[in-house]
C-alpha cells in the first residue's frame, strides 16, 4: 500500500495521456481535481493487485463521454456519489475498493477522486492497458465478464442502472444517456470481486504512468530526450515527426471524433501522416500506407518537450512526434482484435501488429 | 372487481383507440394479445379505484415507443416480466396492482397481458384519460409524483431502471432508450401506493373504454348512427367530414410523427382539414384556422361505421370524420396546460377549450 503525493499525481496525468493515445481528458484537470478531492478528504491509499484479498468487492469508476466536452464541464462531488451508491443499494453489496477502466487523462485520476471522497483504497490496475473510446473495449469482456449492471449519474442529479444483455449493450445504452446528459457522465460498472478480475486486468497501470510520467519530467530537466526515454521505457517505435495542418474535429454520437493532418518535417520532409481518431487515435495513416492501428498504442507527442498531446489540444501549428507502441498481448488474440482491431471500428484491413510493420522483432 | 371477457376485452380495444386520439397502436392487436395471455395464463381480476386499499403498492405498465413500429414488434412475455420484476427488485417492494398509464388501443391492454402473466389485479383507472405522446404527460407529475424510479425492458432481455431528478428527464432518458431498444419498449413506471395516487389518476376509464366500444358496436348493428353516440356519451362535437388525400409520416426521436391531409365532402366540401400528429394527433387546422388542440381531445372515426381509425392506419382515400372530446379539466389548469398543451409541443397559440371554440356551453 502507499500513498501518491501531489508530484505523483501529475506524473500519474502525464503517464496517462501517453498511455491514453489522445483520449481522456486534458491530464492537468485530471490532477487539479484529484489534488483537490485528497486536500479536502484525505489520501487515498493505492493498493497492489496481489494485496487486494479474492472476496474483496470492486466497483471500477470512470467518466463517459467526449473529452472536448468533459474538461468544460468537470464532475462535482455529486454524480460520483451518487453513481455509485446507486449501483451499490442496487446490489445490495458496498464496494471495498475502486479503480480505474482506462489509463488516459481524467480517468485515471476520477478513480482517485472518488476514492477520496468514498475513503474506499484504491487498486493500482486497470482494465484496458490503454484507452479505447467504448466501454465493452475492457479485458473482462475478453474473460465472458459482464459490465452490468452499470450505474451513470450526472450533475443534476439523474441516474440509471444499466442492465443490458451483453457488454455493447450496456455501451450502446449508456452512450445515448452520456449523450442526453451531455456528452459527460459518472460511471461505476464491471462490479467484480478481485477473485473474478485478478486475471483479466492489467495490474501497476498507475506505477507505469507515473513512471512515464516522471521520465518525461526528469529526463527534460536533465535537458536529455524525454520522446526517447518513453520509447526505450515502452518498446515503442517512432511513426512521424511533423508540423500539424489540420484537425478536423467533432462532437458526433456522443464521442470526439477527428482527423489530425501532419507535415513531415526533418526525414520525414515532403511525407504527410493522417490520424484518425475516435477519442483515441486509431489509425495512423502516412502518405495513404498504415503506419499503425489500434489496438497497438499511437501517441502524439510535443516534439520540443516530449509531453503527450491530447485530441482536443491538437491545433495547428504544433510540432508534434507520432510513435507507436505494443498493446497487451491479449488484445492481438482473434477475440481482443474483434473487440479493438481496425474492422470493428470499420476500417478494412487486418490487424498487424506495429513490431511486424516496422519489421523488427522487440524483445 | 369483475372479469372481462371476449367480447369485452374487444369493446376496451375500439373503446381505448377512441380515446387514444390516434395513438396507441392498432387495437385488434391489442385485443389479440391480451386474449392470448388471458388463455394461457387465466382471468384478470379488474377492480375499481375505491375497491383498492391504500397501502397496495402499485406499478402501472406500458409500451413506450412509435406506434407504427409496435404493431411491428409486439412484446413478448419476457420484456413484460423483465420491466416489472427488475422494477420491484430495485424498490425492494412487490407490486399488489397494475393499471394502464393511458388510454389507447396497445397500452389499455398491455396491463392485462402484465396482470394476466403476473397474476395481479387490474385497477379501472389510467393517469391521463386519453393517450399523450410523452410519459410526463400524466396526472400524477401535476401532483409533484414521480415517474421515478423507472423500468425499461426490451425483447432481447436489456432493462434499465432510470431514476431521474424530474418527469420530463424520465422521458428523455426513456425515449433515449426506446429508441436503442428499437422504438418499442415495455416499461414500468410511476410506482406508487394506492393512498399516493387515488386523487390524481381517471377511475373508470377501462368501463368507459368497455362502454364506448359497446356503443359503436350495438348502433352500427342495429344501423343506427355510432358516430353520433360516441359525440353524445363524450359531449363532444363534429368537426369535420371528409376525404385522406395525404398522409406524411415519418418515425423521428422515437415518436410516430404525422400530418395527415382530409379534403370535405357534404357541408365541408371546399374546406381542407390538416391534423398534426405526434404519435397522438395534437392539433386541427380547417383551411388555417385552429378547430381543436391539445390537451382535448381530436379523433379520427370512419364515417360509415364509426371505428376509430389509428395514425398509422390513415390512408388515401378514406372516408373520415373527425370529432373534438373535452379532456379531463384538470389539463385546463395552468400547470396542466403547461405541460400538455399546445405550447409545449411547439405551436404559437393559446389553448382554447373545444367547448369555447365551438360557442356552446356543454353542461
Amino acid at each position: 500500500m502507499r500513498q501518491v503525493d501531489e508530484q505523483g499525481l501529475a506524473d500519474i496525468a502525464i503517464g496517462a495521456a501517453i498511455l491514453g493515445t489522445g483520449g481522456g481528458g486534458d491530464p492537468y484537470i485530471g490532477t487539479l481535481l484529484a489534488q483537490r478531492a485528497i486536500e479536502e478528504f484525505g489520501p487515498v491509499d493505492v493498493v497492489e493487485l496481489d494485496e487486494v484479498p479474492d472476496d474483496a468487492f470492486v466497483i471500477p469508476s470512470a467518466m463517459m463521454g467526449a473529452p472536448t466536452v468533459m474538461v468544460e464541464k468537470l464532475p462535482s462531488g455529486r454524480e460520483i456519489d451518487n453513481a455509485f451508491r446507486k449501483l451499490e443499494k442496487h446490489l445490495g453489496q458496498t464496494a471495498t475498493h475502486t479503480m480505474p477502466i482506462e489509463i488516459g487523462g481524467l480517468n485515471s485520476v476520477i478513480p482517485f477522486c472518488l476514492a477520496a471522497r468514498l475513503r474506499l483504497p484504491l487498486i493500482d490496475a486497470d482494465m484496458m492497458g490503454r484507452a479505447f473510446p467504448e466501454l465493452q473495449m475492457c479485458m473482462p469482456t475478453l474473460y465472458g465478464i459482464s459490465a452490468a449492471p452499470m450505474a451513470i449519474a450526472d450533475d443534476k442529479g439523474n441516474t440509471s442502472i444499466i442492465d443490458a444483455i451483453d457488454n455493447r449493450w450496456t455501451e450502446r445504452l449508456a452512450r445515448s444517456h452520456t449523450i442526453d446528459m451531455g456528452c459527460a457522465a459518472l460511471i461505476g460498472l464491471y462490479p467484480l470481486t478481485a477473485g473474478q478480475f485478478r486475471d483479466c486486468t492489467i495490474g501497476g497501470s498507475l506505477r507505469l504512468a507515473e513512471e512515464l510520467g516522471r521520465l518525461v519530467r526528469q529526463t527534460r530537466e536533465a535537458h536529455g530526450d524525454p520522446i526517447g526515454a518513453v520509447l526505450d521505457r515502452l518498446k515503442g517505435f517512432r511513426l512521424f515527426n511533423g508540423k500539424v495542418v489540420d484537425v478536423h474535429r467533432r462532437t458526433e454520437t456522443g464521442f470526439a471524433r477527428a482527423e489530425v493532418k501532419i507535415e513531415g518535417l526533418g526525414g520525414d520532409e515532403g511525407a504527410r501522416l493522417t490520424l484518425a481518431t475516435q477519442n483515441e487515435h486509431l489509425v495512423a495513416t502516412r502518405d495513404g500506407e498504415v503506419l499503425a492501428s489500434v489496438p497497438d498504442l499511437i501517441i502524439v507527442l510535443d516534439s520540443e518537450n516530449g509531453q503527450p498531446i491530447t485530441t482536443e489540444d491538437l491545433r495547428y501549428g504544433f510540432r508534434v512526434t507520432v510513435v507507436a507502441v505494443p498493446c497487451d498481448p491479449r488484445w492481438r488474440s482473434p477475440e481482443g482484435l474483434a473487440l479493438v482491431g481496425p474492422r470493428y471500428f470499420g476500417y478494412d484491413f487486418d490487424y498487424v501488429s506495429i513490431e511486424d510493420r516496422m519489421g523488427e522483432a522487440v524483445g
